[in-house]
């Protein structure tokens, strides 16, 4: 078993040096600019340490990973244009729109999501692909939500913007793994534990969402209880799980 | 066989009642405005009558087809925003940015995007995806080389933007159609003489692209050649391949 921080190393590496289309000429910057932005890659490695506990291998599951945080990235970039959330900076640098202009961080998106379609095609198996773009599009509808105050529920927005992608990243994981669907329900249901923890304490950090509703206390307490299923989910999968507990672990105390 | 009007109404019948994902909530309706803008379909029509002419049949086309269109129609409404080519008009309506704000097409094109991938992931063969994602990831490189005058290649950009839809609405029709790779290359020749008639002719009427650098006589010279040889391809497939003929003599007279 390799660690969280191991992985993140392998993820790092295997994403610096993915080819991107050759058509994309010199696009290929603007791609990479977003990718290269220091996320926290905790997508890419919740759906490696899934196929590492599973009977998977980490290799195997890299394509899927890297799928999930091109999709994650092409989010961001659209996300942070002025026509939606209007963000000029992102972790610390200018956003991509910013750097490169509006036009082509459309087009930077677009061709991030398009890629992302074509590292989970990769796989023979289509139930990649297929949980990918289901995944992407409650995204899309949790943005669309988030944007226009339709439909306003808290919970059904979070689930659909962030829920929905730390989902996949344990289904993608378990499907690179081959672990039967008759067998994936346990996984699928830390994995839904983790996404609303990641979530609440996002908000708190954030000081919207969750903690602007429930206040931080309130928020903490619902952190603290998702963590605390999380990890007896974990208690229930009889295998070793001990990176997946460093990610819980991690996201309960996260500060930035 | 069909003729290509039929194949037009079958095809939009199923556009119309085709289902789209829940989570995209009120999101639905800018997709269905830009779905419902009226254009020819060619690429659909033209995935359908391979699919017709080969082994295969029509409605087993048809999540292909809508596919197709699906990836077309997110090109046009990501291509019509400001930040882009800013068309505030389409086919004599509203663009979906004019009539639904900025912020709503960009998740708009996003969605018709990752439903046009759905769409494609609906077969077993993950041949059709591939080959969509291929095509798309052309097109973005092709419309990033048009705004920003990159390796500025006239018929480069065109094959990009324009004929590597085409090239696969062949694709998807013949891999719908369960024609084996080995026996596909005459009939992707042809798409690629319809794909250069259909730019050349949109140019001359457009009075810019081949039209604007071989002037009117030298684009309509280009066009007519195209047709000839898409016709004789079609001669060398030994099959009924009358509703594509059809295709060819429409594209080379068409004045809208």
């Amino acid at each position: 078993m390799r660690t969280a921080d191991e992985l993140r190393g392998v993820f790092d590496a295997y994403l610096a040096t993915l080819p991107l289309a050759p058509e994309l000429g010199r696009l290929e910057e603007a791609l990479r600019y977003a990718l290269e932005s220091g996320g926290k890659r905790i997508r890419p490695i919740l759906c490696l340490a899934v196929a590492d506990a599973t009977r998977g291998t980490v290799e195997r599951a890299l394509p899927a990973a890297a799928a999930l945080e091109l999709v994650h990235t092409f989010s961001l970039v659209h996300d942070d244009l002025p026509a939606l959330d209007d963000d000029a900076e992102r972790r610390g640098r200018p956003s991509t729109h910013a750097a490169f202009g509006d036009g082509v961080a459309i087009l930077a998106g677009d061709a991030l999501l398009v890629e992302a379609f074509r590292l989970a095609l990769s796989y023979d198996d289509p139930a990649i692909a297929r949980e990918l773009a289901d995944a992407t599009v409650g995204m899309i509808g949790g943005q669309y939500r988030d944007i226009t105050g339709d439909d306003i529920d808290l919970e059904e927005v979070e689930r659909l913007k962030t829920g929905r992608l730390f989902a996949a990243a344990v289904g993608l994981g378990l499907h690179s793994a081959g672990v039967p669907n008759a067998e994936q329900g346990p996984w699928r249901a830390f994995g839904d534990e983790l996404g609303l923890l990641f979530q609440v304490v996002d908000d708190i950090l954030d000081e919207d969402g969750f903690a602007a509703r429930l206040g931080v206390e309130g928020a903490r307490r619902l952190a603290d209880e998702a963590a605390v299923r999380a990890r007896e989910r974990l208690d229930g999968l009889f295998t070793d799980t001990s990176v997946l507990r460093e990610l819980v672990d991690g996201l309960a105390v996260r500060t930035a």
